[in-house]
């Protein structure tokens, strides 16, 4: 249910293929997607997005409705529109698994196929890797912010759109968020649901206590009451008295959600209150302006929250709302390619990323060099879809947070600890530094 | 093509509509969606999303393949399964026209329906309205920097998934865009679409002067030329070079594109080499990094650039990602309601915006009532949908951006400036805070 129209794609993508058919210019092409820079504050990335592209790779076909309005706009001519009605995505892809901690420079996803079908693909992956990788990395600092703590991702209201949503539902439950409230991600890709209850059903009813009697009812599982929507003092005091009165029914109250005022000063207050009236297994679960930054305080302050919805923060990854990123060209027709643009140079050809582990199984630094050349160390970087199919099972989700689980754990502690200015060493091979040189020499200013 | 699930909504939104059902909670709700407050530095909001908004409203419902998910999840009971099979939006909607200029706690639109409608459509009516109100509002700023330039939307690859790209482009356009780059708002808005071409086309020729030539014959009306692959002085001699020899064939070059290094250095360099040649009328475009305050100091130093692309900075609105905003219940049952939670109450009851204009046609404040006190000055908020229904026929999205050219050049001066700190007038009629106390005596704590 995403959108995968072709159409999702620069205009330039086709001008540019108008001219390679043109001219019969549909040698191999080889493009890489990564990272230029970490935004500020940043230690590392969290891959995410894969499995998507892929998909978006294995589906990409124009409809005649599609073709049809190309034609009708009259700026291309019958060989593309011929070749688009065609298309089909024929080529290999490498990549970095998805739920691998990697840094900038290293490529997340590499394409080798016919140039065109190569260029039109690219603002599309782009477009998923950069947004999903971008939002596994926020989440990823949340986790590693609140490793005992229950997180949610409460953001599909503020994402950017229903997709946003989604991805942000996907990719933070990669990082090892506990669930979404987004139901569409529930039903697409399998992740955790959770909910509690809004203002506006305190507001429906004359009385908060009634309105807490009647959501305990109608959701007898797993009850949580939202307590802030006049006091929250008042709110926690009517749970207090509402609990015995539910247990006759056999109905528990599971937790309670504090939305606004000082979050620890609130939970410290409501778990007073609580525990005094006997509800010490209640849990305290808290929202509103939550991130890490936030986590680490609270954890700082011992504030007995057992939960976070994490909105707003999380799903426009607020502070970096997009990484700094390229699908850059590396090799035509055999031939190695970088660009030299002020600012903006990029290393040439096939890369392969190796990766050393110290004695303690934490990562010590890695190799960027060309795909050939062996590094000691783990090879990052593996064949995943072949001639337009994809190769081998793709790995289910709970893997893929699986291996996220293992990466963030293997992280440097200065990493870990989300320590500002925490660097990691990514080398670049003398192979591929060679490489570089030669190709600059190769182009004809 | 926009991802039109129903069940992109939150859970929450499923589990209090189970609690209604039960108890028969359906009479009508009044709910209000609002910005809270504006982000620092800026001024105004640009209303947009109201048509999609609609959209989504007049096509919402679930699909058998929907239900059944939902049946599977053992989260239901039959009443709620049996209400959303057969779920369609029959409320009445009253708003402010995209492409107004609006401001916080004015609200941009108001759903009547019965409770568990209202309910429903929560987070998927904020998630449309807060983010192209986001870019509309930012991309104005861009606009009103630039009010003589060419602006384009560059950003779908950065954008947040398909939809924000989507998304992106049409508020941009509200917003005085001349155009996005991304072919799909062509297809599904209109939007005029505009694009060059990439690095990557450049690095697939040995020769630079071989690529331009390559794609101007391929792209004869209006090429554009990326200049800056390798050393952008050069590729500016190579226009002036390879001109003549493509007016032979009847190939006029309409302009270049600098994507890096210092822009208003770069613009001028290239402005009089291509003067040098007699390239006049050769227009400069630049992209790469450009918000609203690079329009301003390229104003400022009059840089001799002719158009703008505009990517990431525009299409996740990067300084301000996410208005703080609501989706508040007003009104149930006839009896206004308010939620009091700390530092987030707001006003209850249906509500009316007033405008008052000077003598010179700017907008000169505005006055925020209760819906039938009458107040001087223009109305805002006037119905669009009755019983699920719009009411007349939708404006084109030409008329909206009209709208908008002609709110923004209402503004007062120092909003147009884009001064920072400056605040536009919005009173509280007496008629409002009366209602608001009221409302607040009647809630039993």
């Amino acid at each position: 249910m995403t959108l995968q129209s072709p159409l999702t794609t620069d205009l330039y993508e086709l001008n540019m293929i108008q001219a390679y058919l043109d001219r019969g210019e549909t040698k191999e092409a080889v493009f890489e997607y990564f990272v230029r820079r970490l935004p500020a504050r940043r230690g590392f990335l969290l891959a995410a997005g894969l499995d998507d592209a892929l998909s978006y790779l294995e589906g990409l076909q124009f409809s005649a409705a599609e073709i049809d309005w190309l034609k009708s706009t009259g700026r291309f001519r019958h060989n593309l529109i011929d070749y688009l009605a065609a298309f089909r995505f024929t080529g290999d892809v490498h990549a970095i698994p998805e739920g691998s901690v990697c840094f900038p420079n290293e490529p997340l996803l590499r394409i080798m196929a016919p140039l065109p079908q190569a260029q039109l693909v690219e603002t599309r992956l782009i477009n998923i890797l950069n947004f999903q990788t971008l939002i596994a990395s926020k989440a990823a600092r949340m986790v590693l912010a609140a490793p005992d703590k229950v997180l949610a991702d409460f953001g599909l209201r503020t994402a950017h759109g229903a997709e946003a949503g989604l991805y942000s539902a996907r990719a933070s439950y990669i990082a090892g968020f506990g669930g979404a409230a987004n139901v569409e991600a529930g039903q697409r890709y399998g992740v955790p649901i959770v909910g509690t209850m809004a203002h506006s059903f305190v507001q429906v009813h004359d009385d908060e206590m009634q309105a807490f009697e009647n959501f305990a009812r109608a959701r007898p599982d797993g009850v949580i009451l939202l307590i802030d929507t006049y006091d929250t003092e008042a709110g926690a005091r009517k749970v207090v008295e509402l609990a015995p009165k539910l247990a006759e029914d056999g109905i528990s109250i599971r937790g309670v959600r504090i939305d606004s005022g000082d979050l620890a000063e609130g939970a410290r207050m409501v778990r007073g209150i609580l525990d005094e009236g006997g509800l010490t297994s209640v849990i305290i679960l808290v929202s509103g302006g939550v991130d890490e930054d936030v986590l680490l305080n609270m954890a700082k302050a011992g504030a007995p929250i057992d939960g976070y919805g994490i909105g707003v923060s999380l799903a426009t990854s607020i502070d970096a709302p997009a990484f700094d990123c390229a699908y850059k060209l590396q090799e035509y027709g055999g031939q190695p390619k970088r660009k030299l643009s002020a600012g903006k140079q990029t290393w040439p050809g096939r890369k392969q990323v190796w990766r050393a582990y110290d004695t303690d199984g934490r990562m010590a630094g890695d190799i960027l060099s060309t795909e050939t050349d062996k590094q000691p160390g783990e090879a990052l970087i593996v064949p995943v879809m072949r001639g337009g199919k994809r190769i081998g099972t793709a790995p289910t989700l709970v893997q893929i947070r699986e291996r996220a689980a293992r990466d963030l754990a293997r992280l440097p502690e200065p990493l870990r600890l989300l320590q500002d200015g925490a660097a990691y060493p990514v080398e670049v091979a003398d192979d591929l530094r060679n490489l570089a040189a030669q190709t600059d020499a190769a182009v004809k200013r």
